[in-house]
């Protein structure tokens, strides 16, 4: 069971045909395919090196797995669409993937409580249709909504485009079902707005990354649905103006994203994507907004605002969507950078501040970055009105790549120094699960790490599940 | 140390002394008055009996009362405004009352971020008075906000009339400092929005009423203020109407509030708080509404909803606000019900289902409590939009207390029977304290307890943080 090299014949008999007892013979897999399938997310540091992958098809089969798991003492990684980036669904170690696609059932849709249960293998764009086919919203959106499942959602606490009017997928919890590593179920809130019976267990296994046990069944909430977005683009001399944008406009108005990139981003991206520019007038830092429009007031609002902005020099120039097609392809620009720079193999970080103390830690992160690296290129983009940014170093063509991974490394030190010194998160939203543990202490102290073990414990007394993500035992 | 007589003399010089040195020498009580202040929260229904009670004045010196009360083995009872309703704040058991009125420091406003850092000890109503002063809005609003405390809204999550649009205390907590039960000092998220890097201890301390460690300091969200606020009131047919109302207009506007109360709520309120009735027509229930004013378009969206309403038969009549002062006597009608009957010492309670089985978990309730109790009014008001109901039972003037209190008893019984059969909660926003941790179990499950006690002893190895509690260890 080493990590290092898949070792297909470690599978014994015995636990093999125990595996095939709980889930059935054609949902147990041990090929070497379906362990590339299953085996990782998104990121591809770690081999795959998974003992076995197996499709449970209710809560009860899952019951049975973990109880299967501590006779023999297995290992237990939960697997949704493995879109993480954080190595949160990587199974490298001989462990048994437990993959929730088959538990997709969308039930219960209720208008008046406005929440419908999924199974832990919805997809989040099935969720976000389902809504939309009933009149309703579900408003957590990124860009691995294709792909990524409710249960993986909720267990990275999953954020993306529209948190700063809508909040992290914890937001969108209002019931959760999960397998502790005990084997029991737990069925936490059962979709209730108030409840103040006692410690809030919902909330510790929302962004716990599978380390508490397997989510199977959640009662997601459901809003109205947005009313005629409208799409603003605004070129800024400084990140310090996009403060001050950011600032005006929510004093005023409901903002449903704030969001930017740099000039660089945005050069990428027209040039790559075959996109336009928003103006020709060129900007340090773009910001995008997005508002509803309730009436023609917002529209005069938002447009007095604008005016606000460039009186006072936080804005050169801007550009407003005049209908839902022009309102998209503005979303293009921000939205299509990741998969253009992708062609760099950029190394990536998601950190956040607060808010406000964004402009002073970019600059700081920029410097340091420079100064080493000064032919490195540094893409910047995010969610700023979160205090959440996106910080990509594009690697050189002429670079190679295990050069560039080990300089990386170097940067991914200074760069939580730096959050450190800023009381920020090493992980604004994609969670720590392996690549993140060894720097988890520049964002929680020594206590904590260790309060996090006993809690652990609790639910997953013998460390079946998920083991070494977030923190070693 | 007995609970039934304050045992005056029970304090011993050593301990006195060691008090008197960590927070000063006239910062310790331990005279019948302040034992009668400080002892009990609004539930009257334990006889206060603390051993003292001290007022520290930093974080520091609340650690410094935790590792006295170590060593000496001694209780604490964090106490903040003390307006709980389930007997959380209540020492009747040879405890020491920690108060944190002297935290009570509102510093570091950001408006970028819209975050403010309060004391434990700062009051709602100063929260409030700050925000609306920089031109923000804290939304978290109930009768209590003019005595209650920042640390005690945490320790409850505590709710009110403007859950259905703003959420419970919970959502507007982006840092927490809480001293644990081992004299540590937790800095718990520090105010981002975004910081997915391992379990969100934050959540778990919101909401466990003190037993978990003792809230010092808390950096609030704010939000923009609201607009033009309107209020609309309705009268409908039966309780099923009411739910159709709230489906109609919250699936096109953004509501602020959706209340509710019964004929007889109204009709005791118009008598004793000479007040008109909203409209001469007479029903069952009356819905108050409350939407913020954009524009005209929000009004005349408002009306056409009202038509649609009284079209199929919802709605019999309605009345809405013209101005800020009939939109304040409107309140009025549904906010002084709780004052109106505290002449009758009723028996409450306050409780949740799912939003869309209320009018058949209400009709069950009233059913058994009228057939075992024909001479006994109910009046029932609350914020149905959210599932919460507030049971009243008044009392027959010309029964005896002891009696009455005694009847209720079986009330609650019968009533958490229905509270578990639709999966509902015991106790909706006043938090579980000594009142209502003997009917824990019908909302949550001996596992869910079991893993309470055992997260209690991460946080509070010795017991000793507001024990007895929720639950017993």
């Amino acid at each position: 069971m080493s990590g290092k090299e898949p070792d297909l014949a470690a599978i014994s008999p015995d636990i093999l045909s125990a595996l095939q007892a709980c889930v059935g013979t054609e949902r147990v897999f041990t090929d070497a395919v379906s362990f590339e399938h299953y085996g990782r997310d998104w990121t591809r540091v770690h081999t795959p090196a998974p003992l076995a992958v197996v499709l449970p098809g209710s809560a009860g089969e899952v019951q049975a797995l973990v109880r299967l798991a501590l006779a023999h003492k297995l290992a237990l990684v939960p697997s949704g669409g493995r879109t993480g980036l954080s190595a949160g669904a990587v199974a490298h170690n001989g462990e048994v993937v437990v993959a929730l696609d088959r538990l997709d059932d969308i039930t219960d849709f209720n208008p008046v409580d406005r929440t419908v249960r999924c199974g832990a293998g919805v997809i989040t764009a099935q969720l976000q249709a389902f809504a939309a086919d009933q009149g309703f919203f579900y408003p957590v959106d990124f860009a691995s909504s294709g792909s990524s499942q409710i249960g993986g959602n909720i267990s990275t606490n999953a954020g993306g485009i529209k948190v700063i009017r809508h909040g992290m997928t914890r937001d969108w919890v209002a019931g959760l079902k999960i397998v502790t590593g005990s084997g029991e179920l737990l069925d936490l809130n059962r979709g209730l707005v108030k409840n103040n019976a006692g410690y809030d267990l919902r909330q510790l296994v929302i962004g716990a990354e599978g380390t508490l046990g397997i989510v199977v069944e959640a009662t997601m909430r459901l809003d109205r649905p947005p009313k005629d977005l409208a799409v603003l683009v605004l070129g800024t001399p400084d990140m310090k103006a996009v403060m001050q944008v950011l600032e005006t406009y929510q004093g005023a108005m409901d903002l449903q994203a704030f969001e930017f990139f740099s000039e660089l981003a945005l050069q990428k991206v027209v040039v790559h994507q075959g996109l336009q520019r928003p103006f020709a007038t060129p900007a340090e830092f773009y910001a995008l907004l997005e508002f509803e429009q309730h009436s023609d007031a917002d529209m005069e609002q938002a447009m007095a605002l604008f005016e606000h902005c460039v009186e006072q020099g936080w804005v050169v120039d801007g550009v407003v969507s005049q209908s839902v097609a022009q309102a998209q392809s503005l979303w293009r620009l921000r939205e299509d950078i990741s998969e253009t720079i992708s062609r760099w193999t950029p190394y990536k970080n998601d950190i956040s501040t607060t808010i406000a103390r964004v402009p002073e830690f970019l600059a700081e992160v920029e410097a340091v970055v420079s100064a080493s690296y000064p032919e490195f290129e540094i893409v910047w983009f995010g969610h700023i009105g979160d205090g959440n940014v996106h910080l990509n170093v594009l690697k050189p063509d002429t670079l190679p790549m295990a050069e560039f991974q080990q300089r990386c490394g170097e940067v991914s030190r200074w760069v939580f120094e730096i959050v450190q010194r800023y009381e920020g998160s090493i992980s604004a939203e994609h969670g720590v699960g392996l690549l993140k543990k060894d720097y988890l202490h520049y964002s929680r102290s020594e206590l904590e790490i260790q309060m996090m073990r006993q809690i652990k414990k609790v639910f997953d007394p013998q460390g079946i599940m998920n083991p070494g993500k977030i923190f070693d035992l």
